[in-house]
């Protein structure tokens, strides 16, 4: 009984991803899907990111938390539109969350929007949300072994974001194995080595990201 | 519709982790519920326990996994026990997966059973698995703002375990606000401060572990 309702869900959650899609299409939005495990990095590389991208792009962020909003404070700080999901518990966010939201953002006045998904290296990658494209990120010292053990999060994504890069030094960590099990699950994913804290490695994702962002927006006006 | 059955099911969870409990008990076995994000360092922590509890008891332990089986085989070489569970996807074990493993092990022949839990920091702390005991694992790397964001997983555990110790001049981590943060949700909480690489602050844990495990075994004769 269990696998067959989530299964409805899911199927339901397709159908309102397509319809968050087509609205931010229509909007000229370009949805980022920010995942990986708790303590990745996830905000701090979604506050450098914003700091790059602000002077080209209108930004907003939707901040998924199960509680609490610590994150969402951060965003609002730099005074970039914010809107906090509570999960109240659940380990991912739907689409039809993110569709009951939209209506709070100024969608004419927006280009970006990231959305920081659950801390959870499981449950988020099996719900599209209407993005245009995911970014997975795994933090140096949570080990090498991850995309082996959760290969549906990096088989889906289409970049894998090795963080705290500079901690390197500091752990067993072989990122030339994570490099060849991501290719393993998902041939055509990009992979970039950076700090959130050290800047190393942003200026490469920063090109690749602005790419992106332009391909789905559906512009080459940059 | 997904919160009824959700409902059905963990009610139906808590029967079955009931009569887990019963049949642990009629072997005066200990169940020890591992739980902690990815790469946290559930595993290495558990070897470190096992090499200093094997002598004092009969170990076993069941190693949960959304794939792959890197670290039942390192349970495997030291000689312990182990049974994979593959859980195919899913974010978390159910009571209902660990009574039916358990007839795999030899139960007059067991003291303590160990089960890693699936990495994650929101969905396992919602099924009980018949343990004795519960153990959060939160890594240094991680961040220091994670009981307030993952309430449920602090405020139901036993002992809260901040590992990667070694590590704290290298992060920003307030190890004094994870104490207090978890105080805050769960006043009777043990918490230690471990390194299961440096292996400092094991002893002061395996002093109130074997306790533990004695008390839920029903003895006092170690």
């Amino acid at each position: 009984m269990e696998i067959k309702v989530m299964h409805q869900i899911m199927e339901w959650n397709e159908d309102v991803s397509d319809e968050v899609k087509e609205e931010l299409a229509a909007h000229r939005i370009c949805l980022i899907n920010v995942m990986g495990s708790p303590g990745a990095g996830k905000t701090s590389l979604i506050v450098r990111l914003i700091e790059a991208l602000r002077e080209e792009y209108r930004i907003g962020v939707i901040e998924g938390d199960i509680a609490g909003q610590i994150d969402a404070e951060k965003i609002d700080a730099m005074g970039i539109p914010v809107v906090q999901l509570d999960t109240d518990g659940a380990c991912h966010i739907e689409a039809e969350s993110v569709r009951h939201i939209l209506p709070h953002f100024d969608l004419g006045n927006l280009d970006v929007l990231f959305v920081e998904n659950i801390g959870n290296l499981v449950c988020p990658a099996e719900f599209n949300i209407g993005e245009s494209f995911r970014l997975a990120i795994l933090s140096v010292p949570e080990g090498d072994d991850k995309v082996v053990k959760y290969p549906l999060m990096f088989s889906t994504s289409d970049a894998v974001l090795m963080n705290k890069y500079d901690m390197l030094p500091y752990f067993e960590f072989d990122d030339a194995r994570v490099e060849r099990d991501t290719r393993g699950v998902n041939p055509d994913a990009r992979i970039f080595r950076v700090s959130a804290r050290s800047g190393e490695g942003l200026e490469e994702l920063l090109a690749w990201l602005c790419a992106r962002i332009d391909d789905a927006r559906g512009s080459s006006m940059r």
